[in-house]
Formats: C-alpha cells, sequence, structure tokens
C-alpha cells in the first residue's frame, strides 16, 4: 500500500445515488482514483439504501454538504436538476475545484450550470454512454462503464488541466474518452439513444392502447421482437423525461427524418412496393456488423440471452439420423 | 429402445432449412417426433449445407420430392412463397397428409395454400413465436422453441385430429400451443412483431442517412439504446419484406396508430409539456414488469449480456471504504 499512488482526487462528491451515480462511485472506489467519497442524495430513503450497500465514504443529504472540501463534484441527477445542484454548491466549492456531470444531453447542462459557477472554467461536462433499464443505487455496479465510450464535451474556455483530470479518472473506471463539442455530442445522442428512447416509450404505450388484442396477448407473444423494446422502455422516466426537454431540437430533428422515412416505408407496404423493402432491409444489416465489430455488442443470438445449444446436430434422446433413415 | 413408444409422424417433410425450418428438424429429432425427416431446399448450397450438419434423414432438391409419402408436410419459407409450395406438393402428396407451415402471417397463408390443396380440411398452419436475428441452417438449435408460444390458426373447417396432431408436435417440441382464428392472430403479431422489426428497419436507416453524424459515430455509441434495434434490423430482409405485403391491413392499422401516438409525443416536446412525457414513460414500465413474471423475458440488465459483476461492493485494489474515510 505504500508504494501506491496518490488518488486523482482527494474527495469527489457524488451528487445523486442513482444507476450511473452509484455505479461511478463504485467505480472510483474500485480504481482507488479517490481518497473520500462523499455521496449525497436528497432522498433519505435513497441515501439510506446507498450507506447501506457501501457506496461511498460519506453519505449527506444536501449536495452542498457534500460538495464541502471537495476537488471534483459530479452532478448524477436529471439533466433538469443541473442548475439547482450548481446553485446549492456554487457558494461552498473550494478554489480550484472541478464540476462534472452525467447527463445525457450536455448543451443544455452547460447554459444551466456554468452562469452559476464561481470558476466557470472548471466545468467539465461528461457523458457515459452506459447504463441498463434499472434505476436507483441497488441497480449500480462497478463494471458499468468497462470499454463503453464517456464522452466530454468541454466549453471552447474549458480549462485544459480540468479536462485531462476527469478524462483520467473516467479512463480509470475502465471507459474509452472521447472529446467532442456538446452541440454535436447531442445531435450523434439524439440518433443513438434519444430516439431510439422515444420510439420504444411509443411502441409500448400505443400496444397498451390496443382495444381488439388484450395486454395478456401483447405479453404472450412479445419474444416476436416487441419485448426488446419493453426493457428500453422501462428506462427512468424522470430522466428520460428531462432528456426531451432539455435536447428538444436535436430530437425534433432527427424525429422528423424518422417520421418522413417510416411514411416512405408505409407507402411501400401500401403499394405492394417489395423491392423497396427489400432494398431497406438489405443495408440496415451492415450497421449491425459495424457495431459488433467494434466490439459494442455480442454477436451471440438474442444478445445471447438464450443458451445456445452445445451443438447444432440432433441432440437428445432419439436415435440417430442415420438409424432413423433405415427404419 | 423397443419400449420406445411410435413416433407421431412417420415422415415429416421440412419445406426450406433456414432458421425456422433446420430449427424445427433439430426439435424434432430431439424428441423423436418423427420416423424420417425429408430436408428440401431448392437453393443446392443451403440443402449442402444442411446435409453436412445433418439435420434430416434425407435431402431433397424440391418440395415435391421432400413430400412424397410424407404424412406431414412443413413450409419453412417465407410467406410469399407458400402458394408455390402448395401447388408444388399438391400432386404428390399421400391420402391423409397433414400440411403445415411456420409463417408469421397466417391470413395470406390459409388463403394461398387452400385452395391448392387436395384436402384443404387437412391444412393447420402454424407460427412459432421464437427465432433470432440470425438467418440460414447454421443459425438452427433445437432448443429455439423450448418455452416458447407456436399459434395454430386452423380455418373452421379444418380436421380436429389433424389439429391436434400438429399440435402435439410442437408441444414435443417444447412449445406452448395457442389456438385462436388467422385474423385475431394477424393483428396481436401486428403489434408484438412486424411493427416492431418495420420500426427497428426504419431507424437504422435513418441513422445511416444523416449528413451531419458519421456512421462511425453511430456505431460507437450506439451503447445508448441503438445498438437493440440493430440486433432486430439484421432479420432476414426476404422474410420480413413478406411479411408486410402479407399483413398489410394488420400493419398499415397499428402502423396508423403508432404515428398518431409519436405526433402527440412530439407535440409534448415541442411545447415542453413533461407532465405527458412523465406519464407515458411510467406506464410503460408495467408492461416490462409482466413480460418478465410470464417469464417472457430475463429480468437481468441489458438482457444479461453484460456480465454482471460479482456483487455490489466496492472491488479491486483500493481499500476498503472505512479506510478511506479516515484517510
Amino acid at each position: 500500500m505504500a508504494d501506491r499512488p496518490a488518488p486523482l482526487f482527494r474527495r469527489v462528491a457524488i451528487i445523486g445515488s442513482g444507476l450511473i451515480g452509484s455505479s461511478l462511485a463504485l467505480a472510483i472506489a474500485r480504481c482507488g482514483g479517490a481518497g473520500e467519497i462523499a455521496v449525497a442524495d436528497r432522498d433519505a430513503a435513497v441515501l439510506a439504501r446507498a450507506e447501506a450497500l457501501g457506496l461511498g465514504t460519506s453519505y449527506h443529504a444536501t449536495a452542498a454538504a457534500a460538495a464541502s472540501g471537495a476537488d471534483l463534484v459530479v452532478a448524477c441527477v436529471p439533466v433538469g436538476a443541473c442548475a439547482a445542484v450548481a446553485a446549492e454548491i456554487a457558494p461552498v466549492l473550494s478554489a480550484g475545484a472541478i464540476v462534472s456531470d452525467v447527463g445525457s444531453v450536455k448543451g443544455s447542462v452547460i447554459r444551466q450550470m456554468q452562469p452559476l459557477l464561481p470558476d466557470p472554467r472548471r466545468l467539465v461536462p461528461a457523458h457515459p454512454v452506459a447504463g441498463t433499464e434499472h434505476s436507483g443505487p441497488d441497480a449500480g455496479f462497478a463494471a458499468l462503464f468497462d470499454n463503453r465510450w464517456c464522452i466530454l464535451t468541454p466549453p471552447d474556455d474549458a480549462d485544459p488541466e480540468a479536462v485531462d483530470k476527469v478524462a483520467a479518472l473516467w479512463r480509470a473506471c475502465g471507459a474509452n474518452v472521447e472529446v467532442m463539442p456538446a452541440d454535436h455530442h447531442d445531435l450523434v445522442l439524439a440518433i443513438t439513444s434519444h430516439l431510439p428512447h422515444l420510439i420504444a416509450y411509443n411502441i409500448v404505450g400505443t400496444a397498451a392502447d390496443l382495444e381488439t388484442v388484450t395486454q395478456s396477448e401483447v405479453i404472450k407473444f412479445s419474444a416476436g421482437g416487441f419485448r426488446d423494446f419493453t426493457r428500453i422502455a422501462a428506462s427512468d422516466p424522470t430522466m428520460w423525461r428531462d432528456v426531451f426537454l432539455h435536447n428538444k431540437d436535436a430530437v425534433l430533428e432527427v424525429l422528423g427524418r424518422f417520421s418522413e422515412d417510416l411514411a416512405a416505408l408505409q407507402r411501400a407496404i401500401r403499394w405492394g412496393d417489395g423491392d423497396q423493402l427489400f432494398d431497406v432491409f438489405t443495408r440496415t444489416r451492415a450497421i449491425r456488423r459495424g457495431i459488433i465489430a467494434a466490439g459494442q455488442d455480442t454477436a451471440s443470438p438474442d444478445f445471447g440471452r438464450r443458451p445456445a445449444p452445445e451443438g447444432t446436430a440432433p441432440a437428445g434422446d432419439g436415435p440417430p439420423p442415420a438409424e432413423r433413415q433405415a427404419s
């Protein structure tokens, strides 16, 4: 232990103990990235659960209490709550403290937090592109960010040393770090994350409202594709409400394109244009291959959620094929 | 072996060696449901592969050759090819032979096949609600139907004994059997399977066409939700083209509702109506819970595709929390 290098940060304050906050606390503990991990949650029951799980080294009912004495404060709250966190921590921030977040929208976070902070150049917004459909402190795990991307969107005038330190922490937590402008982040994530969630929520809602198909039928026969959408549509409602309210322009842009493209498919179905359908359905396979080649998903059928058989040869207690052919 | 009961069928002909046909051949072999399994594929390379994999007991270049002498013929072909299969096998069918299929659309299959068969009352259409995004004989496995639903849609005048025998075979192959009218099947599957596939294909196409976001960015940051859609959008294009062409009315009906609902969400985003978004996002969680409770999906985060950690306590080589708090 004597040879262990000094941690990157003396005290990291994690504001909010949801899936991402609790996973970040565990990941920082795993890599030894901080001397202290001060965990805050304004919900007393959640905070008690965070303490019972041993997520940090101290537990605080307010963001200000956790942020006091911290050299890094990470807001792990719904995007719509970032301004309130900035306002609360600003009076107690140590000189030189870095402020960051984990929100899925970055332009809005900068607009909300930067004007309220004593040292706006030490705001380093971050977005770990990782998560599950589960919420709350019990859902957190240290490996959540392993080999996932974490996107940093420092404003042009951000302090390079602060950016480097936040990047180093995320790398130590297992993530790969990418830096890009906030507005570009918001457009990329609109198509890779926000629109998929909106569509998943929407189709599950549409199914629930059908008068001619019962909910039990929807559930029973969901293996045909629908169940994949329900996983995404089980994500945290508060977080996602805020994503759509705070990334309105980019979401409306990609949603408009999606709807146009869907109308073209609808027309092809109505008019029986099989060639057009076949062309669209063929070229989408290439993107899947790219995602698997990039290590962003498993190639196992059905995400590997069904155990694959030992082999493809006939199994069980029947006679082998040659015998049966002779019978 | 002497005590083994006689198989349900003397000779089953599997017409088409794709994912479903090859899995059905393996599942029948596993349960000993047939004395012979005659495998046909009009594609010589696919047929050779089926033989190399040992999927059946005999291999045939034509549907007629496989169907000769069979007491059950199962068309495992895209829905649009069912009429051609019926026309080809009709002249060679044994007296009393049952004809079935595995298509994802049932009304069209009945309309295509029934008029061409010598004994229309022995047509028992079936749809195993199971599959993966992979195609071809190598993708097949005997356990594909285990604990999945297989829906039979016998016409009103179908022979009850034929229906019972087909149901018994599917149960022996691991499936749970449900019987319903073809038109109701086509509406239920339009929402639980066909619309999800159409939407997945569509969003992947929309993403590929964005000028402002590169394809490599879409791939890199797909973990935010998009990659789930790409799995579904990697499904067999021919099969899915035929599904949409042959279930046009039901798909257009649910697609119309989906688009209306999506327009309402779009309006809520544009006007900043967070309460409406929150309400929709909250009630969709209940359907996910129903699917997990019904055993139709795993409750593991991310379908279990990321290995879960050993526990949620901080791990790795850092000091335990108590020590760090004291430092």
